[in-house]
């Protein structure tokens, strides 16, 4: 099975010195784009079978972790394309360290959009009767709509982030995970000195663009089987409130 | 000559599809650790030797950028200590590409410093007795105290950041890249959309922690030869008005 390999920076640490969660998706999806391109649907061949330019997008995204890996420690990504459907491919990451332990997972879901529209496409046949290598077990699809996307949300802190430069990718859109920084960077002081993430689940709805400024709110997931442990996210357009990013996430006491 | 090799992730990537300073300068900077660490001065070796917990810290860094590599591009890394005084250690980094070119370079001054007392101390005996590697044409020591540091500074752009969990790192106060992210995206549109980065040349003044409030100000660098091309940054803490980093910039007209 193809694997990557990459081992962790210091800047990729958080101040406890463990993996960041934005830096492993950085990792996570760079795996990712290498796996696409050698499949032949990386972001150069998108464009060469078709008549305007097409980008990917990320749709949904859940991460979840067993163990931090800390600085120096090397990792194994193997990421593959587990389902293909006429709007939506899935695609499933495992982390391990050298001995074989899982560290850590992830599903994810992305469409195909039109850079000149603005809206998703239909995926390109190329794609659509690509026979996908079989995996012993595929994580199950997420759900395009999970239940939190519609669960109440009464916010208990809110910040307003200006779109910088350095958070706009080749795609001139804000990069994936800048929103998590984002949603990170509006979590109570108490959760991000005493607790690690155990889980990330993602819902993208929209773009932003550079200059955009933009509501970041947290909330406590009252559905939850231990509301304590799990917070609710948003990202919305600070004019029009528009929604751009749903999350929820579980936290665990760290070690 | 030890080498490190670095092929360039997607997200190291900026909006126009080159590796951005930031980016670089992490990569830089983990290669200047691992080269410590070789050479028996890394943060656990500094640690080690002495009563007191103390931990490296960079007064001086200028880089150079003579050719921006692009997505998937191999760089190749050098990085060595040059001279070593009773308090500064001088450190040279050389960046190549595969065929050899010389993308751009670089030279710092860092010190120790007590992170009990949050002051600088003396180079500890082993690291000041160290035998250099030598080295055919060390660049020269960047002057402590740089002419720009005490130019006129009439700011024409002026933006408020509060330090988030993300920008700390293990020695509990902001990781020296952060703030040249906040210093460019204190840089004018126009600049960032047309413009790149030709070279930065950066004073470290102070540190600083998490919820900070840090003033981020950009000025024209008025007693330059094109005025044009260059500009002055300055970040200090809000209240107080410290000063935290002290830099120069000269922008070129990109490809």
């Amino acid at each position: 099975m193809p694997m990557d390999t990459f081992t962790l920076r210091g800047y990729e640490t958080d101040a406890h010195g463990r993996l960041s969660v934005p830096a492993l998706m950085n990792i996570l999806q760079e795996s990712a784009n290498r796996n696409a391109a050698e499949h032949g649907f990386g972001m150069a061949d998108l464009t060469q079978f078709s008549q305007s330019a097409l980008g990917w997008m990320l749709m949904r995204f859940r991460l979840r972790m067993y163990h931090y890996p800390v600085y120096g420690q090397t990792i194994q990504v193997m990421t593959y394309p587990t389902f293909v459907e006429k709007y939506f491919i899935y695609r499933d990451f495992r982390v391990l360290a050298e001995d074989g332990t899982l560290l850590a997972d992830a599903t994810s879901t992305w469409l195909v959009f039109s850079m000149e529209k603005r809206t998703m496409v239909p995926l390109p046949d190329f794609i659509r009767n690509l026979t996908l290598p079989s995996h012993p077990d595929p994580l199950p699809r997420l759900p395009l709509k999970p239940d939190f996307q519609t669960a109440p949300f009464s916010p208990i802190l809110e910040k307003t982030v200006e779109v910088g430069w350095l958070s706009i990718d080749q795609n001139q859109h804000v990069n994936n995970v800048a929103y998590v920084q984002w949603l990170v960077e509006c979590v109570e002081d108490e959760t991000l000195k005493t607790r690690e993430l155990a889980e990330i689940d993602l819902v993208y709805r929209t773009e932003s663009h550079w200059h955009d400024r933009l509501r970041v709110q947290l909330a406590i997931d009252t559905s939850a089987e231990a509301p304590s442990d799990t917070r609710l996210h948003r990202i919305e357009h600070s004019g029009s409130g528009k929604e751009i990013l749903l999350a929820r996430t579980r936290w665990r006491t760290s070690d």
